[in-house]
């Protein structure tokens, strides 16, 4: 077994990749400030005499001697990433810096969770490795785009200097059990609007497009890319089959049988007008591709926001 | 007077900020951690009585009463800021946020130098502020182009999050008395090469095009910039007349009488193929446009070239 060191390890993606290390023996060290994350979250892991959970924001430096790290911390959802912009670049910067400097000390593998953020609203369609982004340097959007770009540039850095063993993911957009349901996204918004037969909400025509990736298939991804040799990356983890956001609308009001009607609101500032990934890289290097597609995955996401206490959140 | 912080204040552009700042009457406080200049960069202005030196990382917090802050700190050739990419990197991440800190705790106004590096390798020509840039996160330039991208991104950031009173410059290819002989860039290499009758290293097919400003043009520039209320930025400040990097060196070699002969090195990772500014917001948001052509700006350069003492480098 390892030692495996999971920031953010109490959110979405975070808990996700903890319980899939423990069931593979490993032992977890999972780090949170619990910023877009709550204790229940991760309750059914609390007892297990393989994980530790450590209060911790990885904006200041953390010592610990491991095998591997995921860092995952960093809001991820615009909402949440908007709510105090400097900070999230500071997560995004500080805490790669941090975790850098640690995989360094100790001789960890670590793997850094970029995002298909960095291509930003994307000229090229589908977005391959190669593309390097089109971004808007001082939007609204900028502080999550551009730090995770920096932690890009940090992570090979970090590499070519002092040989740290770098995994760098591009995640496409991911949905699935375990969604923060006012994070805001466009998959737990128009769920929860279709459950309780409130107005779905496109921003703008809903003609921007998005492909979303079942979260099981995003961390088998991961989880491949850290447990190999040869691929460093950067390499696109998402599903390529590409939505527009009034078809995602209208398929979660006939998986729910929803009395909803859709309502149409301003698009906010920069939007991506498409984003979809060139898993070639990943088909490649890693045999991975997405197994569940749109359909499947939300009506087990339809389970999950059903059986949910909202009143936790 | 005003109380100004002028950080990497022994470098090129940071001494000629500082002397046309003693020279307007102002109190001047030259940050520097000599990392790329030297003491006798400043020597003429050490004796000043409203001039004083404060040896000191930006990379660490910094705590000073100003009234305004021109944030210059940062390796700003490829050789050096690519000696040490990481360090590079926090000094353009952590020296922007300590001097955003700074200038929110005592209501400063302030500069960050901006570059034209954050276009990247433009797709278009000329390049104009609403361009979104062409940048490699991943490359061997990255720890300079991305840092600068997201020190962008946090004084816009820190402007809507705290009102701090911005201005943000993008400055292009600056070259004139006071730079660094050994600093890598093209003009100096190639007037020192062509002064000693050494080899003029053109790397590439010198087809690759950039738009040098002399000096007092770039200072006076920035200084417009800071003095006016109603432009906070991103202004291009450079010198629109584009120039092949070979152009470029059979002027040095007829302005000097040199008898060095042209040679062709391999291009370095990234180099960008064209670069040119769009200077229309700063013709009409500030008025100003730059004065000085390349004959003369270099004819003046071959005169400090032939003047410095190179022993003390
Ligand atoms: N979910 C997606 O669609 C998606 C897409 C691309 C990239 N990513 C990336 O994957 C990672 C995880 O995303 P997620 O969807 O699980 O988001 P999430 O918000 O559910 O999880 C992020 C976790 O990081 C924690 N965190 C935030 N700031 C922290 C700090 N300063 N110190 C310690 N912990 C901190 C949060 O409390 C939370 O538990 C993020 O880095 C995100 O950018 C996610
Ligand atoms: N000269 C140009 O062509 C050009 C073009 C675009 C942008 N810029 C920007 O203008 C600024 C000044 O550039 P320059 O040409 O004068 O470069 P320079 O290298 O001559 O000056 C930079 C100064 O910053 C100092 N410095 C470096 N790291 C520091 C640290 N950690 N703490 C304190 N001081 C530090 C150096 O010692 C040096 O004195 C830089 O931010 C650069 O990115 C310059
Ligand atoms: O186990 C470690 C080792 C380092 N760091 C931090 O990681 C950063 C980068 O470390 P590195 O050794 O790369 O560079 P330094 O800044 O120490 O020169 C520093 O802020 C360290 O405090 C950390 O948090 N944990
Ligand atoms: O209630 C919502 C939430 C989001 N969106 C749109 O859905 C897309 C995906 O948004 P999300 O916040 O999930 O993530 P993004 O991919 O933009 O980071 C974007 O075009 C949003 O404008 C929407 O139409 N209605
Ligand atoms: O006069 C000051 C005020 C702040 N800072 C630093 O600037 C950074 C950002 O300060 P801010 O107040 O924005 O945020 P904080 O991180 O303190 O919440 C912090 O690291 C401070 O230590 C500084 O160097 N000098
Ligand atoms: O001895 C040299 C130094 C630079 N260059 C080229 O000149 C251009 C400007 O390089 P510099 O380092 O001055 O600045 P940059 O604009 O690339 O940051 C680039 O295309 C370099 O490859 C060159 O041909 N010979």
């Amino acid at each position: 077994f390892k030692r495996v060191l999971v920031t953010g390890g109490a959110g979405f993606l975070g808990s996700h990749i903890c319980r899939r290390l423990l069931a593979e023996g490993h032992e977890v060290m999972c780090m949170d400030n619990f910023f877009t994350s709550t204790r229940s979250g991760i309750a059914d892991l609390m007892g297990h005499p393989r994980f530790e959970f450590i209060r911790h924001d990885v904006t200041e430096p953390f010592f610990c001697e491991c095998d591997m790290i995921y860092n995952m911390a960093c809001p991820a959802s615009p909402v949440h990433y908007q709510w105090n912009p400097i900070k999230t670049t500071k997560v995004s910067v500080l805490g790669t810096i941090h975790m850098m400097g640690l995989a360094k000390r100790v001789k960890a593998r670590i793997l850094q969770a970029s995002t298909s953020e960095i291509y930003g609203d994307p000229e090229v369609t589908p977005q391959a490795e190669e593309y390097w982004g089109h971004v808007n340097t001082i939007g609204v959007r900028s502080c999550y785009d551009e730090g995770k770009r920096v932690a890009e540039t940090l992570a090979f850095d970090y590499l070519r200097s002092n040989n740290v063993d770098i995994r760098v993911a591009r995640i496409f957009n991911t949905y699935g059990p375990g969604m923060h349901p006012y994070d805001g996204r466009v998959v737990s918004n128009f769920i929860l609007q279709a459950l309780h037969d409130e107005d779905i909400t496109i921003y703008g025509d809903g003609s921007q497009t998005r492909s979303f990736g079942f979260v099981d298939d995003t961390v088998d991804g991961l989880i491949r890319l850290m447990n190999q040799e040869k691929t460093i990356g950067p390499v696109n983890i998402g599903n390529p089959n590409e939505f527009t956001v009034k078809e995602l609308a209208e398929m979660i009001v006939e998986l729910t049988g929803s009395k909803s009607k859709i309502i149409y609101l301003p698009l906010p500032g920069d939007d991506p007008k498409q984003r979809r990934p060139n898993i070639r890289r990943a088909k490649e290097l890693l045999d991975w591709e997405p197994k569940v597609q749109l359909r499947e995955g939300l009506l087990k996401t339809i389970e999950y926001f059903k059986a949910l206490d909202l009143r936790k959140y």
